[in-house]
């Protein structure tokens, strides 16, 4: 059905432009018009919303998570990345990874997929970039609540245990069988889209990692890749090639399309060059790098280059939200004081970063209210005790904005959530259900708790 | 009335103390017992809430505010410490004196009292130390909402601009009136109480730093004072003083009674052995010195040190939430990144800190469930798609926990909100009214803008 919102007070197109007392009319996924619409531009059925008082704003991207990790939030707040991994998702994983072969019970991924998305709706994110273990009861998850997902299948074939490394043909037909059913398969509008990500550069062979490159150039797919999370990994990479990360990928002629590298704690200064010139668009993920003590993003010397850094909330066990309202703001004030300098960065870029640049990374055309993007968008109310008055729209969505905000969700011209209220699914049954089945799994696992 | 709480799945008596499936018997304002509740042991009326499957917790305590920021949030985030002052701060304090001298209206004072408080009060803070503008308008507030309500009374006869300089006598009658009235002579059972507070050590002479001190001896009261905010203040103390702030203090032997001192950033380590001999509670506002860019606190030296540092959130303006929840996580976050070294603070501390090193800020016997001590306790439910499924129940509140968890807020014996609903007021219309009146004051104020 299409959809007019109608009487918008504040109507934010994007991060630096700001509309009053505008209307927006949806058709199919997409927006068709923002402006005054007149009676008779009107399609014979159509929604209509009312939005006097109310903020209308791009919907919010995370464009890096692991949502598995919602099943492991509160886990050790105590270790670096390479413990972290062994003792907390490894484990994890590896139990996953045997109940679906020796039970053939893949289910587990639909739930801890639905509490993500769940959590994720109600804090304004219409699109998630998930990399990491990808299921079909995953993708189901995103169609049956109408979240926008991105599975970006991720791939190793040396390095990290053997048990979570696969053989190239399996990872070959793996990959071809998610692009063939999920990404070009499906009904649902472009609503879910595949990439291909090696989790980092040590976990992929050179001819595999050339593979992979061929195959998004084959289906026009996006790429993504940890890089530079922690100083040992540049330490490593020059070991082992010689060279930091991101100039060995584009050594290795691998940034030829442009990808998405999430972290990016240790670029060089020739390596912002590279990835300003390639296209990269880096994922700032602010409040893992913290909880794991990796480091601080060059994010002020990135924007300066031009680059459209996006933001992420990577996995919630190293967060352990999915908020990009809270990762907006911690996102900011990290800067702020990492510069000692409060004038580095302001809440428009960091906006920007969260919508627009999110939406690069996501390679989806929204991330911006106009005519012809995608219908992904929220409309917020900021009359509540902590986000009134309102003294500049930006700021106190940056500063101050979080779910109780946030009462309509639409995605891909669908409305996903109401009132506050998701319309898709049977929220609350379904969270008790997911609760239940995390807790049964967890119970299962025998975590190093040294 | 009494209340039984009955059957809590999980009770966090603090933070290294948990208990499951126990009661609390509540009588008048302190907690009566805590284990298991005989039906014989009940008094003849008690109210009854059920909390299985439910988490309790003392309630959390905001230690250093400035309450009147809540109308100013989203007002620039790009000035330090004194611009921000004087282009964001000092011109809404000039307005608000100026309304009260010129047309007797105070009332602006409730209204800011009160969003604050219903922010704070869904937020699961039971107590906050709210230094700055002090009106009679603002304990109302405090005494209509039931929310626990520390006024500290700031002062200041010299070097801030001199209109909102005091002449000595006025500050002294000002003082012992909000004495008599409110912190001895409310009908409240203890609800608020009266601190004094100079603004900062330049703020004040050194004849009424000492009648200051003298007065919190003779009607025994909390003092607080910033202390070492930003790099220039201990510059400019060394130049005034020939020595740094907190050490200027034990010179003065103004720290002859244990204080409360709010930041602390640069503390030398001389300044850290003198707290922690004095027992100064220090307050650590992370996001404020973030945003402000003024640095990060030696949380860990002190706390090494035994010192007993307490969490706030500052001013809204410079936040710009009044969330102890989201302070608790950035506040850990922030050490682990700037010690690269995620184990060198975790969820316990901070969570300690928030809650019963706060009581010691706030000069309250609560912050931890026990009999005997003030009942200011929460009820929550982790099991939410963002909180659950709990691995360790400090750290998914530390890392998770927000309002929408928080359903039971009980302050001296009363239950202030329950099922997410305020009791004690009309908490729509007073929003409502609030921001109204914020809005309209703001209209008057000719910000500079450069």
């Amino acid at each position: 059905m299409d959809i007019l919102i109608k009487n918008i007070s504040t109507l934010i197109q994007d991060a630096y432009h700001i509309l009053n007392n505008k209307d927006i009319l949806i058709e199919g996924n997409k927006i068709k018009k923002v402006g005054t619409i007149l009676p008779e531009d009107l399609p014979a059925y159509c929604k209509i919303i009312e939005a006097n008082g109310k903020v209308v704003m791009p919907g919010l991207i995370n464009a890096h998570t692991h949502l598995y990790q919602s099943m492991l939030r509160g886990c050790r707040d105590d270790l670096t990345l390479i413990p972290w991994c062994e003792k907390v998702t490894f484990p994890f994983v590896d139990m996953v990874y045997k109940d679906c072969r020796e039970k053939g019970n893949t289910m587990i991924g639909y739930y801890w997929s639905m509490l993500s998305s769940i959590e994720m709706i109600h804090n304004g994110i219409t699109c998630c970039i998930d990399m990491d273990l990808s299921l079909d009861s995953i993708f189901k998850a995103w169609q049956d609540i109408g979240m926008r997902g991105i599975a970006a299948i991720t791939v190793a074939n040396r390095w990290i245990p053997k048990e979570f490394c696969s053989d190239d043909d399996s990872i070959k037909t793996g990959i071809e069988k998610y692009i063939k059913e999920w990404h070009q398969g499906s009904s649902d509008n472009g609503l879910i889209q595949v990439f291909i990500a090696p989790s980092t550069l040590f976990c992929c062979t050179p001819e595999l990692m050339e593979w992979l490159v061929e195959k998004t150039e084959e289906y026009d797919l996006g790429f993504q890749i940890h890089i530079s999370e922690t100083k040992w990994e540049n330490n490593d990479a020059l070991k082992e090639f010689k060279t930091t990360p991101l100039e060995y990928l584009e050594k290795m002629n691998l940034l030829r399309r442009p990808i998405s590298a999430a972290h990016c704690i240790y670029l060089t200064d020739k390596e912002i060059d590279i990835a300003a010139e390639r296209g990269v668009v880096p994922v700032y993920n602010p409040k893992s790098n913290m909880k794991l003590g990796n480091g601080v993003a060059p994010l002020v010397k990135m924007l300066e280059k031009g680059i459209a850094v996006a933001l992420g909330t990577d996995g919630p066990a190293s967060n352990d939200r999915l908020d990009i309202f809270e990762e907006m703001r911690v996102g900011v004030l990290l800067q702020k004081v990492f510069h000692k300098d409060p004038g580095v960065i302001n809440a428009q870029e960091i906006f920007k970063m969260a919508t627009e640049n999110g939406a690069k990374a996501a390679r989806i055309d929204a991330g911006t209210i106009e005519g012809g993007k995608l219908a992904d968008l929220i409309i917020l109310d900021l009359n509540k005790a902590h986000s009134a008055p309102v003294n500049d729209v930006i700021q106190n969505i940056v500063y101050c904005a979080k779910d109780s905000n946030v009462e309509t969700t639409i995605i891909n011209g669908r409305i996903i959530m109401e009132d506050g209220k998701i319309l898709t699914i049977d929220e609350e049954s379904l969270t008790k259900e997911g609760i239940k089945k995390g807790e049964e799994i967890l119970k299962e696992i025998n975590f190093d708790k040294a």
